[in-house]
């Protein structure tokens, strides 16, 4: 790393600011490490978060600056060679102390705070991402409104809104702000914009997930709105102070605005329409998707109608629609506490599953002497629970189960 | 039966204006018989259509004039005493002969032609209806627009219809006409009425099916467009000539639309819309099923959403997508004939198959000595055939089959 990583002091000064006062000194150096991760990589780089998840933020970091992953810890993160020294190649280029400082600099002056994995405040929901879970989040707002107290719901569309999309949008922002539910969506013109809007104007409160830096209001002539969106709820970004809002970073963040939605409603969606990334991300985590559906013969729907044909969504039509969809997820979780913890099956397969090495599905079998059918069922209501992970490597238990 | 029965020479100048001609003595008698049954019976009368079916309309129309159905009969027709016995009740207060010759007179002189289970022209697809299938139909136009050469939609909707509404069914009408798809419809105001005159305007063929009898133009505003139908296409119905369109006859005639469409398409329709009885019927004979969204802020289109959330219909948006459903079913029907016939399997489901009395599933498992999953699969390949008929007491073979 281009200069020398900060003493223990130093890292405890930069970082009190954005954690709100005094860090435990153990905290510091992973927290600083985290700080550093962020900087190093885009969003959703699934090599840094098994070497991260698998080594720790330190020990992960100390192998990147040494640019050495010993066998060992290659088995632990469940990262190949090759998969390193690409990792290396990306990453090395932004191997400078001096960035994370200044990420932590820019963010105390912008008063923005800093979250990471292990805060009470931390939204469990985006650890469904596994692998690709934000190492960090910077808040502009309120931290508790973060900490998915209340149900959330990503209420999304597209910028090129029609004023149908925009009245569906107004009418279901302020009739879940009513219901306490808390919208999620991406700041952007149009749907979303509206969304925020119609819930702040109801007295509810909403998160903004954005592509760039909290510091750095985008769209620009949302500058005012996402202050007023700060001053209630959150904006939220796992892109440190200063980063520009790429197209990357927009497909990545739209993937933070499904994990933080128990459901994702699209609103209105043109054909190729951003908000069906969105769409595609809350599948993939197994949320509950909906779709409102309009005229056909209006091109702002048809991306909404592609996801009733060909991605299942649920036709949503009013609140109470959306209200289902929430229900189907809460109550799977709340089914789960209430059954009393996990069963004897359940027992096994997570004895099965390594906190540290992702695993396929039919290692999970062979290791929990259950039939395949039986571990796929049993590991789909372990990750409804947040206790087991699944990445396209496989599944692993996460570090504070059991 | 009040009135004598008359003699085979009168019932063969009775029957030769509305069957275009000399009809083979042997037919005559049976003929005159679902006629007299036609006259007898509401639509759909489920205990009639098995007594015809187990017994032949001439046997089963004699055991109601003498009131009396014996035990081997009963067991032939799979019905029971007290279904025969409320028949009876139902049946009885028509029971005039008058009332068939009055029936095939006003046919005559409206140059209306009837149609019989085994004629050429005869839809096969409502034999899916099973015991609730069509005795006889009346027809005023093309005899062989009905006999299914082409594909066709059933394309139907609220009466209440919108702007947009109608646009759509104009432009699925016309759109199916050009790629030689059939539409049936109800001839209503909003939905249907537009839906037959833009295919018509295409230059297409349509079937209109009527509550009532066909020789009552229904409703009084569409007795051009009703002639114009009957021009190029066909205007039917099961209820005799002069009978009125009750509420219970409407209910019915939607059947009618579901089986004959090999898809149904609802355009748009209110919560409660009479569309979603026909959906309802499409449903029910396994036949593919469309809706088309519209605003979620309109009341006309809120049936359909009801479709698409409920009855898990298929978003529709497009001729494309009507397309597509309809494929679904008739590259079914193909595969079944690409492949040769029926499977060594298929013959012993076959084989233990009764034409007269329906069987349960368990009892036709039993015979074939095939488990009762296997058989159910079968079971589904043959009705989609036409092959095997389902009924709610179980299954029975076609009569023409092996």
């Amino acid at each position: 790393m281009k200069h020398e990583f900060p003493n223990g002091r130093e890292i405890l000064a930069r970082l009190a600011p954005v954690r709100g006062g005094g860090v435990p000194d153990p905290d510091a150096r992973r927290i600083f490490a985290l700080v550093a991760w962020s900087v190093l990589v885009e969003p959703g780089d699934g090599v840094a978060g098994r070497l991260v998840a698998g080594l720790g933020p330190e020990e992960a970091l100390q192998c990147v600056v040494a640019r050495r992953l010993d066998a060992s810890a290659a088995d632990a993160a469940g990262v190949t060679p090759a998969e390193f020294t690409a990792g290396i190649a990306r990453w090395s280029p932004r191997l400078d102390v001096r960035e994370v400082a200044t990420a932590l600099d820019t963010a105390a002056r912008a008063r923005i705070r800093l979250l990471v994995p292990g805060d009470p405040e931390w939204p469990a929901l985006v650890d469904d991402l596994g692998a690709h879970a934000p190492l960090c989040l910077w808040v502009r707002g309120n931290l508790t409104a973060l900490a998915g107290a209340e149900p959330a719901v990503a209420l999304v569309g597209a910028r090129a809104a029609t004023g149908y999309g925009e009245h569906v949008a107004m009418e279901f922002g302020a009739e879940l702000a009513g219901r306490g539910v808390t919208v999620v969506s991406g700041a952007a013109y149009g749907i979303d914009g509206m969304a925020h809007r119609a819930t702040l104007a109801a007295g509810g409160r909403t998160l903004a997930l954005l592509a760039g830096g909290v510091d750095r209001p985008y769209p620009a002539g949302h500058a005012n709105l996402l202050e007023r969106i700060a001053s209630s709820g959150a904006v939220v970004s796992e892109v440190p102070c200063g980063g520009a809002p790429t197209k990357w970073r927009f497909l990545m963040r739209n993937r933070l605005i499904a994990a933080l939605g128990s459901a994702t409603v699209v609103v209105e969606a043109g054909w190729r329409s951003g908000s069906l990334n969105t769409a595609g991300h809350a599948a993939t985590l197994g949320r509950p998707l909906g779709a409102v559906p309009g005229p056909v013969t209006s091109a702002a729907s048809a991306g909404c109608h592609r996801l009733l044909r060909e991605f299942d969504a649920r036709c949503v039509t009013s609140v109470d629609d959306v209200m289902e969809l929430l229900g189907a997820t809460l109550s799977g979780r709340l089914d789960a506490r209430e059954a009393g913890g996990p069963t004897s099956d359940d027992t096994r397969v997570l004895d099965a599953l390594s906190v540290r090495a992702w695993r396929e599905t039919a290692d999970v079998a062979r290791r929990s002497g259950l039939g395949i059918a039986e571990v796929e069922g049993i590991l789909g209501v372990l990750s409804l629970d947040g206790t087991a992970l699944r990445d396209e490597r496989g599944w692993r238990r996460t570090a504070t189960t059991m």
